[in-house]
């Protein structure tokens, strides 16, 4: 089975935003086992998109259209998609009806333009639109004898992931014979490298290669870690579910103890939840991050039952007055052990973790850019670790807050 | 003139990494004056590169093709453009020297297969290697006796961007028959919704469209603002240049009181200059961005002469006791002004700004969601704003960062 990829909008091509729909698209359809050999950008031209569209569907199964729904003239998929078919459209009333519900229920009145996106090719299935105005088509195409379809989606990421995971991958997989359910487990990993990854597991991905599902694919995600992750592919959600299960055990044999944590949890997320289970509660001490291990912890929704503050020491005369770092190297073991213990006093909390280091361009405290102390303050204990971390500001900052998140996951764990 | 682009790599159909050479190379040639209709994401698969690009240059005038230029096997793009050009690869020995330079300069020796980055397509020119051990390629294609091109450049985005500007733009403006400079000015803008600056600029726009050089653009950067870009043609340096600054004189008389910036420069490199320049330290208190505007003004290199620190006050408590702030309502301009105050105080800096709001998922103290409190600390005077910002969580809080740091540019800048 193959199915290609086409994003529709002249603001792809001129650049002006990234086509990240494409990127998901393909990401969704390796882990179905579907190959997508090509996946092109293209304007808003009535006779490009047809054309592209024709070409592809020669080649291909199936095509993914992205964008070009919306109500406006520029919105020409539609009309494109039926003369690839050769019917015309016409208006669906039941879509219509959706569309002003839609707008009525926001309490404002639809602009007539919107009705354009009730415009269907005769033959097409409607995907039921239920975050934005347009639906989504399922249109199948005679091509030489041959039944292949052209699945149109919106452009807006959120509606078009709604839509290829709830109709499009089900009526794909359908139509290549497969009536088969697909699951992923990623487990995500720090401290690793990926080749290192690989090596340690080296006898599984053998067997896996041997049973051919599950599949592993590792997904480096740069200052966030490795990604492992298992695609299985089974009759049922049952059998899936328990395909995963397994080989995740199985991994976690070779790497557990790289593994923070599993499918859409972050390390921040992770500490987040040890300090909730254990009743402590954090607070930071930040100089080479500047606040950023504080503005990550602050995203995850909850967070404020857990951590209480931070001070962000970054002039060292604010070090030694807030936090009581002794006069000396801020780069330094002392300095991140007196400001862990200065944060948890300062913000009265249970645990304090604090980072210094040098993020460069140039070195501080004759330490070389990339050094990194972190300091742990828990029950009335301290102790620092240093670190060596690659790259140059951004990136050596985006590295610290991760590690030093790790070193204080490592340490609740440890602890019980 | 129409230059079409190819992104080589498996690793862009599978959605391991995004594609976002095309997208830049799609922003310079739409600059330039370029079309570019078709962009396209293939595999390392000879045929289909062949395939593509013989497919693609029937098409267009020129094709640059990023990627595929390493050392390993996957790496092809050099076999398919010899395909297509219908020559053979021969050694080129001035390339190949490089490369061995390049690794004895970092002390390393060379593995040999790094010499197939030396395989040159006959008739292809160099474009020589500076940052990467792979050189770019120029390679004209008879294609039905019109000499096309096709430019190879490598997938690593600093590599590409600097062969791009250095030598095929330069190349493709010349086979245009335009031998003109090309440089844009971007101004940044901030408070001004795109169809708000749309209409303000109304007169300019019809001034510029009748000339048709320079153009103007508006690139929307979500929370970063709306760019207003200007585009100049022009036979030399110096012209182009002088029709950036009177064109940029004329935006300017029309929208000059949201313009924040120029190019390179970001919300927070602004305010750090404005308050270097009046020789004034700033301190941070930060509530519903957690950290997020310290991380961000400590992101810009050379900071620490100007920014003291933060006090990421979450909990109530913190305010209290780190700030003075009274008991009472967190989200108001009370807490923002003791907030501002206090952190002016505990820093032990000349200007305190602080932030305190509502970011969600549900309101606080009878506040709504998007309810930002900025106060602002300078000279024993305190001031504070009240702001509604759209969005939830994660858009909320980017959102008060920009907002809170322009609403002190504006202060700065208003006593002069």
């Amino acid at each position: 089975m193959r199915c290609d990829v086409v994003a529709v909008g002249t603001e792809l091509l001129l650049g002006q935003i990234t086509d990240t729909n494409s990127q998901w698209i393909g990401e969704q359809l390796a882990a179905a086992g579907v190959d997508s050999l090509l996946q092109v950008k293209v304007g808003d031209n009535l006779a490009r998109i047809t054309a592209l569209l024709q070409r592809t569907l020669a080649e291909t199964d199936a095509v993914i259209v992205c964008g070009g729904l919306g109500p406006t003239h520029d919105d020409i998929t539609r009309d494109a998609i039926a003369a690839v078919m050769g019917v015309e459209l016409h208006l669906d009333e039941d879509v219509a009806v959706m569309i002003e519900r839609m707008f009525a229920s926001r309490g404002r009145k639809m602009p007539a333009n919107n009705l354009r996106q009730a415009q269907v090719p005769e033959g097409a299935t409607i995907i039921p639109q239920t975050r934005g105005t347009a639906p989504g088509l399922i249109c199948p195409v005679n091509v030489g004898g041959a039944t292949k379809v052209i699945y149109a989606v919106p452009g807006v990421p959120h509606e078009m992931q709604d839509m290829v995971q709830r109709a499009v991958l089900p009526d794909l997989l359908a139509r290549s014979g497969e009536h088969a359910v697909i699951r992923s487990r990623t487990l995500r990993t720090w401290g690793e490298s990926e080749s290192g990854l690989n090596e340690r597991l080296d006898a599984v991905i053998a067997r896996l290669d041997g049973e051919g599902n599950p599949t592993l694919a590792f997904l480096a995600s740069g200052w966030e870690g490795i990604k492992v992750r298992l695609t299985a592919k089974a009759p049922t959600e049952t059998a899936a579910m328990e395909l995963l299960g397994r080989w995740e055990a199985e991994v976690r044999d070779a790497v557990d103890d790289v593994v923070f944590g599993v499918d859409e949890q972050t390390m921040e997320s992770v500490v987040l939840d040890l300090l909730r289970e254990r009743d402590l509660s954090l607070g930071l001490a930040e100089s080479v991050t500047g606040g950023l291990v504080a503005g990550r912890i602050t995203n995850v929704a909850g967070a404020s039952d857990v951590f209480r503050g931070a001070i962000v020491s970054y002039a060292s005369a604010v070090k030694q007055e807030l936090l009581h770092v002794p006069a000396g190297p801020v780069v330094s073991a002392e300095a991140a052990e007196a400001m862990a213990r200065g944060a948890r006093e300062a913000l009265r909390c249970d645990v304090g973790l604090a980072l210094t280091g040098v993020a460069g361009p140039s070195e501080q405290d004759d330490m070389p850019v990339g050094t990194l102390f972190v300091g742990v303050a828990i029950a009335d204990e301290v102790f620092t670790r240093q670190l060596r971390l690659p790259g140059q500001r951004e990136q050596m900052r985006q590295m610290s807050v991760i590690s030093a998140l790790d070193v204080l996951r490592r340490e609740l764990l440890a602890r019980g």
